[in-house]
């Protein structure tokens, strides 16, 4: 493979495109008003915020951290079952880094510039402690590759890594959680042989279907991007990928389910891209599968192969989420705040029906909660929790019922005397009227099996 | 409240103090051996590691970010019960915020310095777009905080915050993970009343003692450190928070099991450290309770009262780990590398006796990580999962099992003809000779059990 190396840019503004809006052939109207809409859900279920100190920077308000969290189970559990392993890896790296990845060159601008204070030097260029706020994992996780003898019997080895990344968007662009400066990703990288592409890529894209039939979310098409003339590295390497990749697609999709863009990978390897399309047709780029055959090679990274000689890794970048804040906006559009119970912020409210029931209902509160006042003792490791609050304000059951709907509660539990007797709460959803009666541990088993199915 | 301020520096040292050695009397040569050992047993088992482009920042390798995780899960359900609420805050203000917490004129130098690339404004006293990297949660903590119409009935509010924090360290200064650049912390900030201050502080000691004992750190003392020289706020507030903060410290400990260093708080308010003696006799600043009568009042935070009027709260700052990196060094001393199961990175080997059996071996392997083979259908959401690792090389079991343990594994399996045929598996600890046979789902129930009661 060459070493030849044209625009990094295009790599970095390609890979996890972190702003990929094709509107597909909506107004500018209907856009406006998602978002709108999106802003309008967000700040009435007190989702997230922004402020001036720090633009293009969200603050997750603590029901907004609720989801984000349970994006992010979820997603871990799903990455585990690949053979994904998380590690933790530093924001700021010195800019010699950036250099030997390319971006320093090409990409500064869009970077944060970190500076250290240093007073021992006073040039500029002599200078030791100038580093870059990092706009993706890539580099970070080549280092640890590199860092260890690595063996053909190891590959592929999958690091997933869910640190804050920074990207110096200009502040005329920046809007909600769709246009952000940091921003997160579920990110992977994974190292491996020719031989292995074709099985990663295969997982990949069913993990991708898995992910988004969870969500509901299925208007989306994936294209195939292939060599560009600025490729980089050699023809045989390409034409395997090349074919690998449209198999596995024929595999995964059917042959007649995904699209080819001829000539549109980007130069340093083939690409996967997957469009969403949302309520308001409005596209959004959410998961991307990227082969690099460039990366390995910046870092020199090699392993051990079978014959006792080395040969230089192949790195996949994916994605499935794409950014976390990016894929919240579209769940928020794509639910219009009605969460599904499992990612639901508020998954219950309890309501006594007048005050001689209050203190029952705040213990089922707390049992739901799984946070029984014992402060003197460890909350269990492994816990079944949810999200439950208490209405006890003096207001009629009907306006509760109803503010509580208005509020997005998944289900609304009445707590009064024949309750209190009998042990079995009186138990409706948000969408249906209908009453059950359930005892608490009814109810937990009932929440359990909820979540269990990602209903 | 005067808004006169002494050295802000004081209080950023002082704060969270993320450097709080006190050598109590142990020769240096015994705390360098504590470090090496502290580094041989970490790369011994592939925790972290670190690297010249990001210096003071580590990498958690796969085995340590499951550690790190642990932890966190630990603590934040511990969080949860006393009512905290996690956020997510941005990693970078502008100065301007950093000159209204004080840290710019006082603290600039050990904080970080991040650019944008604004190019219309070229006069450095013009540019809009220099930030500080976080060094510690606060600041945003009272954004949030003011963001919203706040009252009484709402208090105490509760904000638990995990972000990377940044202090810039000088190069000399950087130790492995007690002396960082970048860490974590499981910071906590509670805004509240005065008549709140006991309780709230009464359930933070609490905790105090509920985690220690988990970790078997038994050799803790805790102090309570007074009204300085140069106290801002009134002296009725002082006199009221340092007799609330004796009597709870008398409840939560005894009378005689706590000493007094008169004059010795932060100038911002009174405040509890807790000193841990380790197994060489070295002593450590890990939690801390600090009042701060100050921050609040610089960022103009108030709450309506029950008199149809407003209050400024008072700012409890409060962590328990401190610096989670630190916390760990002080964990792989304290376990010499050997994890309880519940928080091991290596909880179960599965050792099949021969080749026939290294099917059903990967299959327990499986079983018990939850990472059953089907990529079509997502891994529940609430599951029992445990990192189990399977060794199938052609070695004697006596080898495997030796090296098992040396390796750390808290727990060995065997599979071999008599296990597959009567599904009862052969299982031994680490630490004793003797095998149990349990079938694997009495094997799930043994381990659910260890965690759950921290073993």
């Amino acid at each position: 493979m060459s070493l030849k190396v044209s625009s990094y840019r295009t790599l970095l503004r390609n890979f996890c495109s972190h702003h990929g809006h094709n509107h597909g052939g909506k107004s500018e109207k209907s856009i406006l008003s998602t978002s709108t809409a999106t802003l309008e859900i967000a700040t009435k279920q007190q989702l997230y915020m922004l402020d001036s100190n720090s633009p293009g920077s969200v603050f997750f308000l603590p029901h907004g951290t609720r989801i984000f969290n349970k994006l992010l189970k979820f997603m871990k559990l799903q990455q585990e079952k690949q053979g994904f392993t998380e590690v933790i890896t530093p924001l700021i790296y010195k800019k010699q880094l950036w250099e030997t990845s390319g971006h320093w060159a090409k990409y500064s601008e869009d970077m944060f510039k970190v500076e250290g204070n240093d007073k021992s030097k006073f040039d500029e260029s002599e200078k030791d402690d100038i580093y870059g706020l990092k706009p993706m994992n890539c580099p970070g996780h080549c280092i640890v590759f590199k860092r260890f003898n690595r063996s053909y019997k190891e590959l592929p080895i999958r690091f997933s890594d869910w640190s804050s990344l920074h990207r110096n968007e200009s502040s005329g662009a920046l809007t909600g959680l769709t246009r952000v400066r940091r921003f997160h990703q579920d990110d992977g990288h994974i190292f491996c042989t020719h031989e292995q592409v074709s099985e990663e890529i295969s997982k990949t894209i069913k993990l991708i279907k898995i992910c988004y039939k969870i969500f509901g979310l299925n208007n989306f098409k994936m294209m195939l991007s292939t060599r560009p003339d600025n490729f980089i590295g050699n023809l045989n390497d390409w034409n395997r990928a090349e074919k690998d990749l449209s198999n596995v697609l024929n595999k995964e999709l059917g042959e007649n389910n995904w699209s080819l863009r001829e000539g549109d990978g980007a130069f340093y390897g083939p690409k996967i891209d997957i469009l969403l399309t949302d309520n308001f047709g409005k596209e959004h780029q959410a998961a991307t599968i990227q082969l690099d055959f460039q990366l390995p090679q910046r870092f020199e990274l090699r392993y051990q192969n079978d014959k006792d000689d080395y040969d230089i890794p192949i790195m996949i970048h994916r994605a499935i989420f794409g950014s976390v804040e990016r894929f919240m906006a579209l769940l928020i559009d794509h639910f219009n705040g009605k969460w599904p119970f499992w990612l639901s912020p508020r998954q219950a409210i309890v309501i006594p029906i007048n005050n001689n029931h209050k203190e029952f209902a705040n213990k089922i509160v707390k049992k739901l909660s799984n946070e029984i006042e014992d402060f003197d003792n460890p909350t269990k490791l492994n816990t079944n929790k949810f999200f439950v609050e208490i209405d006890d304000r003096n207001e009629t059951i009907g306006f509760k019922t109803k503010d509580a709907i208005n509020k997005g509660f998944n289900y609304i539990i009445l707590v009064g005397d024949k309750e209190i007797e009998s042990g079995k709460l009186a138990i409706r959803s948000r969408s249906n009227r209908k009453i059950e009666n359930l005892s608490v541990d009814e109810i937990i088993n009932k929440f359990k099996l909820l979540e269990d199915n990602y209903e």
